[in-house]
């Protein structure tokens, strides 16, 4: 008996970059060699750097964020053997908690340039833009956003176990495919396998030149494993349930948040963080035969922050766009245009609009699907917890502008 | 002092058909006359039909089901002149109370046959299928989906003002492009106005014909007004900021739901049914600027069911179809498959997947957007509350198939 | 198929006087005959009349509340006979739905003058005051009470089933003796049978004299059946496991409370009114052995209103009693000292200190022992809900006092 | 900008036992030093040792508790100057966080024996017992308690600010009356101040014998300063408003909990562990007249762990105690009688009462006071959250008894 403390089962090493660190990876590749072995039903500690590797600094200024090269993010922190687990088990990993590092209590959430990944409203906002998050407990306020503070609904935007060849073949094949046919839309549809940054963990220069050349980038979720899902839900306390694909089940996690909203919609959008999340592993045999899964579900946990449902303001957006075409039952042209609406009104107060649009990226916003068959048209909602402002920003109340300052933009925005 | 019963604006004639009712109509046109005046700040109770107007029966066959005629649908209470308001204004609508009729304590679900309106599964399920629900105070269950229980979240699918002559001629414009642009679907993307079944309330002749040829038709929610947005969440105790267009607000309301999904999958996906809404109705002058209000907004009420964030099994889907093609991000695909993975965990059970497909579109689940920024997969999720199933639905449970009995389909297909 | 009404099991006739309706009673005795039989899991509504039977008014003068005789109130609806219901048995009692009659949307609290029933606060508010709510749904608000709007957790005050002749013997032996022992407190303790006013709902003479005689008094809630438990969670949708001492049960309910705060601490404190509540009965064949069950258990229902646990401003109070004596840890003296700082707290605004009693009594604020192990102090927490109040309650927002008007108290007191 | 950590304002030094370290005390009095300064709006983070100073071992004996000495406990870290404080102010005490030591990572919960500091319930469980807990993340388990897990509602349980001289005076004067004039209990009714293991941090021998002589004892919460207040909901986020009765406040913490449940029934009934605070401390100038403040008030915060109202078994409990004698009003023996209640209950699945006892006491039960004043029983509820139990503990499913194994007991009682 007496103590027993949890397992470290990778502790980062803050003296070297990320990409020289053997317990850290940024693709998806079957052959990317475990870092650690796990027991069946073990609780262990992994420690997490940010998703840009620690590119990003605690100041007023964007410039990092517009220089961030997105071949060389997200470092994740694995891939784990998984006593016992082989192809067609189901994978349950239980998030015990998830915390920011003693002495980095703070985060930033971005805004891509237009020309460097973008987000989901860059159509109107193509700059870059910044905030820096101080976190005090299970609070969190910005100096670049005022008049705001939340409880934290902390969890990690990237888990999953690797691909076998033949689902990695297949993400290859697909996304090539959507690249190939979409060169008209004049924008980055997806991203293909980039040897440039490539990190294989503790790979052999052999094996390391093969992810390179074959390894799926983290950036999208998949079905087949789940990965950079960003749900905001699978915080403390969740239990989520992963497919397997190869012996070991070669589980990687990374990419903390501190917060998120329903959509992350400015991509680099939540609060991003390096931290430990604590996970206890277990092996469903047969499971994806016996839960006839082809995708992760899960059960989010028992403390997420609550306001009660009447505290939430909710904006209703339509599949029409802002140049009035109709699009027919388009969720994602609607939630587009939800994001606006909320745009439109809380910039009454004081606040410019990429303050609130890196806002509702890092938020705990519920972005739901209303109605998807009422042709033509898709609505969405998007709720407001209006607790996080310290002034009053219910409709009956008049709006007072206030100085809300400014968001970090990059120097030469800043100097216009 | 002393009693004051709230006043009823409209009543339902149960003796004739809704057709014949001078307070109810079908389409959307600013020259629909009013059929009652309401003073601002008014409490009044409303009785509405159900959306088919009474074409469906309590009984086993999806036969009437096949039959409706979606240009015969939708018969609204109203509208209504809303004292003092004026174009610009916001109307605030508080729902503070929804009620089916006490003898009429029952509701249903349909999925729509493909070739008439269909539903958002309707490529997989394209069969008409129905499920009754029988209500027990704030309760319901059905005979045709056994083993399921759960606490109603009734609401109004379709509330708004009228538009004015300008927004209809938008609507009409853009819904009219979008059908002569997208005739390669194969299917119908809206529904261009339609003189046939029309129902302009009490409106002379020649309003009559004229609101016959422009009237938009209620199908979808828009933008401008709301409308059918079919929003699970407009429960009772909810707040609407609705925009006005036309003097005195020309208030409708109807489509009742005793409980509804996020998304309504399978179109006549809520528990229809009839009843009686209590609403207060008052105006915020000159709202629509005050508020930079292009779309409605709203506040839920406070008494909605609660399960605990833990008590929800959620599943994910992601923006790539079920042949394997990748789509960019796409919230819609997402959402889709999202749905589809739930019909393939809970056919374990013994259900059919009409009867999940029925369950989804009603019963209160979560329907949240995830990502819709990590390219090219949007990430969608869809959270079922493990509460309305009276056996255990966790993963670690192993599942039995029941006997769970059928729900009802068109005779011809009983036949089979 | 078809419609199908849920029956009503007693009907008030409201030309009547609540003592003259033969399926009322105000006695709890194993002897009061049935006044209908219910069938084992069948659902029936159930008329009840306030628990006064009538005897308040829609006015602005407590003189009626001043005046009302203990020995003649709640009237109780009942007694039922489950069917197939033993002595020995549990009698499953979920309430499905409790609602005002629509032609009576309004409700009365009132606190009893100390010489005529008095409430928990009597030593420092002896007078006798009232307060009238008006229901708009879900809603309810008082002309006597500014500033205040909340909904309903609505519920019925007393349920329970008929004693047995052993039972009903036991009480009156322990509550004899408790009133024989403590005739130097100089207020009533308890209240014995009384024959004046004693109504036996449709007994036989002979009958109606014994339930004069022996028949147990409404006012306290009883370990052996529950009764008048004043419980505000029983809402829509709990489940109530009772007892059962006689064949039939005999089951009774009654004093609807549309609202009411934890101790309902002015005695007639809930929000009182007539209504409508709705129950399935069930039998759960030798439960009480099975359950190893003395007292009732019950669950609350899915949809009671939901603040948000930070939307609770909550007070502490000690067993340390206003003339600085030290009691051992007594949660009564504790829960007075509690409610007595939310007092002087909210008095700030202008409320006078009754309309704050009132007040207390039936908004859904949550009393909790917290500590009751600390020698010598009990601890006790009493949680107001903010967002009852129309204006910002927070300790940092600074208090102004408003016209808050008065509630209505007696006339002899109001010529004052 | 850049990093920064927040500061640690009292460290544990391991090496040394409680009562050798300067930043610890056990009793309140004015004239403890302070250990350290803190500014207004500073957030610190605190290192606390459990209640019994590390005199309780991770083992599965009971021994060391039957052996705690109760003038030896609740080493409190601080007192802490806070900047600008003064006697009539309000102290702002925001938990921003509580955790405990990475490498501690567990808890004991003990009921002790009645000859020694007792319980709630010692009359029937007079033997003391211990249970240990093990933390993951944010749950909790226990070798001596199988089947049960549950989040923490972590928590301190002891703050408060010194009182004045004036204030220890009353306090020493009215608990000394209270003992003197209940000798005939038989049994303690209060702690008396003891100058045996007093300790009084840093001062001086001459304030260190004073302290020893007047300085009131930690054991109780006391209305002028809260103190040793044991309230489950003083967890993560919530806001504390303190009265401050000396210059600088001299704020001390301490006690804390990782669970507790609404009574703390078994008196050491929290999970007692060492652990780490982090506050922001903050002045209300004046608040104590503002306010109309006499005790403590606090909000919860945002992130309690959330059943759902529907998934908490409530037991009932009435004050007529256990030989069926009547009390009047008595809410003490009415929450006694509850906890009976559901010790009744949940033996029937084989646990054994100490370790029903030790559940009730530590997991997050909820005790409300629900009747107060209906004559002459005062009625309590108890409600138990379902999901803490890997098993179905409703009425409806058949009890079928596990093998429980056992509690730790003393090794006397062990051997028999």
């Amino acid at each position: 008996m007496g103590v027993k403390e949890i397992r470290t089962a990778v502790k980062i090493d803050w003296s070297k970059p990320a990409w020289e660190q053997p317990y850290l990876h940024n693709r998806w590749h079957p052959d990317i060699p475990a870092c650690a072995k796990i027991a069946n039903n073990e609780v262990v500690k992994i420690e997490c750097m940010d998703w840009t590797g620690g590119q990003i600094g605690n100041n007023d200024s964007a410039d990092d964020l517009r220089n961030v090269d997105l071949s060389r993010i997200h470092y994740l922190s694995g891939p784990f053997d998984i006593e016992t687990a082989e192809p067609g088990d189901v994978l349950v990993v239980e998030i015990q908690d998830v915390q920011p590092f003693q002495d980095q209590p703070w985060g930033f959430t971005g805004v891509f340039h237009k020309e460097n990944g973008g987000g989901f409203l860059d159509d109107f906002y193509p700059d870059c833009a910044k905030a820096i998050w101080d976190f005090e407990g299970i609070f969190c306020s910005s100096r670049h956003i005022p008049h705001v503070r939340f409880a934290g609904l902390i969890h990690p935007g990237i888990l999953g176990c690797a691909p076998s060849a033949e689902v990695l073949a297949e993400w290859n094949k697909r996304e090539g495919e959507l690249i190939a046919t979409h060169s008209h839309l004049g924008r980055d549809v997806a991203k293909p396998p980039e040897p440039k940054y490539a990190h294989a963990g503790a790979a052999t220069p052999e094996i390391k030149e093969k992810v390179a050349q074959e390894g799926a980038r983290t950036i999208p979720g998949r079905p087949e494993h789940g990965g950079n899902c960003d749900i905001k839900n699978l915080s403390r306390g969740s239990k989520v349930y992963l497919p397997v694909h190869v012996p070991g089940a070669k589980f990687s996690v990374g990419d903390l948040h501190f917060s998120q909203g329903d959509g992350e919609i400015s991509f680099c959008g939540a609060i991003e963080m390096a931290g430990i999340i604590t996970i206890k592993f277990s092996v469903l045999k047969d499971g994806m035969a016996q839960l006839g899964m082809k995708s992760p579900i899960f059960h989010p946990g028992p403390v997420e922050p609550q306001f009660g449902p009447g505290r939430y303001l909710t904006f209703e957006g339509f599949s029409v766009d802002e140049n009035g075409k109709q699009h027919f039952l388009d969720a994602t042209v609607a939630y587009r245009q939800t994001c606006l609406r909320v745009i439109e009104y809380l910039r009454r107060y004081g606040y410019d609009d990429y303050q609130i649009y890196l806002l509702l990226s890092c938020a705990p916003v519920q972005g739901h699907i209303a109605g998807i068959v009422d042709i033509p048209n898709a609505c969405t909602t998007l709720g407001v917890p209006m607790d996080i402002f310290d002034f009053d920003i219910r409709p009956e109340t008049k709006a007072v502008k206030m100085d809300m300052g400014t968001c970090a933009y990059t120097s030469d925005k800043m100097q216009k």
